[in-house]
């Protein structure tokens, strides 16, 4: 019973602000700083979903590549890239878009999509030098 | 006489819109596709800098690196970084920021505080696969 | 009892083909799609090798990276480099060579020449956006 | 009269052999070593196509990064893309695919393709330490 | 109670040496080779910190990225950049300033300011290929 | 008459210092800041030679890659790796050892072993975001 992790690499490019509704402004911006710009600003986002699970010995996949791939494309890459996250995505209308936010929301739209069998875990950069991940744990 | 390049690589991140005011909704979608959303999206934009010229023989230097570092940071981190450019950057309220735009922005920017001996190369990149250079010529 | 990973990168480049000798062509064309291609195609593979274990308080080392190098390049590269992973290499014979079948078969080939007080992880990748890990598990 | 560059990243991966039918195989062994291997080895290409030309003041595009994106996909990724590049494209069946003759095959499809106003240059990596460009002149 | 892991990435260059006072020359070299060059080599130390813990439902942060940031140049950056390892850093006066050993340093160093509610795992990049990681465990 | 430019990625780390023996040690400190650490601080750097020439008809070559490569090593990584540039690099004991006086130097040793039809171009990153080049004009 050998369990292999298998990554996919995606990206997409978005705007965004970070602030909550019913903060003043100047909380917003002593918590969030020049990330609560009210012009938004945006980033290039960069994911890997990562599925572990037993290899079928038939095809020698854990999970056809292809098929991954498409599932990120129609789930994430459709509904997030060339986005306002903030106006355009649902559920970022009342859920502040940081980083940690996103990956969640990114988690929870592919785990639906993936055979229940399968460990999922999402990492998402958000600048080459910050990124977060979440396995659902 | 010994000419070398001296590069350095910076970034910063923005949002902006593609589209001309002088032109329908339809026509600009037309021309920039999902690059039109009036809703902004974003990049991470990596930017390199890169400056021709003579060693200095007493310090070996073609220009001292933060020198060159802390011009980049005034004259283009500090204008860019978290922005919205077309609403918040003068230079594009009436000019279309495609990337090719903002190269030659950030090279008039740049080589008004560059020692007119120096030739100056600037690189823009708006994705990892998407990138742009300009020199002046 | 402080256990540190490390971890050392290596690659080697190869050919293969995806495909099941007792499946059809049509079968093995709808599963593995260009992948089946009977002439071959090719990828750079990087490969990282992550062993976990005390650091020798000696040596300060967990495993000398000197060593580690050398029985990745005699027991991986040595073998795959510039090779057909399906005419050439034993285990694929009659194993499909897809990534998580090979991660498999590095991990297997390696482990046995790595210290049994040491924990091994290796990760493959295919291609920049494709990749896989294995540990044993 | 302001000339910027811009340039496109893509990819594929393909299998090749190194060698001259009219030489022996000692002859190709001793040039080519182990890329000479009759079974076929492989990589994965990383291609940078970069066309330099006049800003268009419409548009503010050099060339429309999508329309060279398709002109990538069709001539060159369509063509090499999980193939093996001696049997199976028609430019190598009588010239040794080195990156040095890649390269310019690649140059001359893609030449045909853009507008003779502007400038081309292709790079070409056939693993992540050895690339080669050409610019046609 | 959703558990996301936080990362940034940092970097600082230093020199050092690795050998044991204790030791002869003789046995350094065995074991060190040109590691253990008594005038120093040194390296570009790429750093990865990575901090675990539950989102906070107000700011939607595990933890505020710039607080990191400044967590990591104080204790860090300013002790380690542009320094000699073996003859500037206290922890290596009698430490063999290894990968593995600075691994545990680093996480040490950072611990003290980090919330014990988080947990922490750190990475550190002695060149490309050779890197280590360290969660407390 | 097609030229093209093959490039081979190389790298080493190293220790250096920067300072004029001939400049007081405030002098020193006001131009070079913390390069000036008089116990050394360090690099990895990385290397890139390309050489320009026409390719081989009979080999498909501009130059043998292997060839290219062992030139480098025996030239450059033989004797600047795990090295103080300082004391152990000739051309470093009264020539400050900043990146612009290396790349030539480096170019210097390169160009007496490669053919004198070949035009040669180096580039060296000191570090991932600061790197220069030299063509010898």
């Amino acid at each position: 019973m050998m369990k292999v992790t298998v990554s996919r690499k995606a990206h997409f490019n978005a705007a965004h602000r970070l602030y909550r509704e019913d903060w003043s402004y100047e909380k917003n911006n002593s918590i969030f700083g020049k990330c609560n710009n009210p012009n938004f600003h945006g980033h290039n986002y960069e994911l890997i979903v990562s599925v572990t699970g037993e290899i079928d010995p038939e095809t020698g996949y854990v999970i056809d590549m292809k098929i991954l791939k498409d599932i990120i494309k129609s789930e994430i890459e459709d509904v997030f890239d060339h986005k306002n996250l903030n106006i355009e995505v649902p559920e970022f209308k009342t859920l502040n878009p940081t980083a940690e936010n996103m990956v969640v929301v990114i988690y929870d739209k592919l785990k639906r999509k993936i055979n229940d069998s399968l460990e999922l875990e999402v990492t998402l950069y958000e600048t080459p030098r910050n990124f977060v991940s979440y396995s659902g744990l």
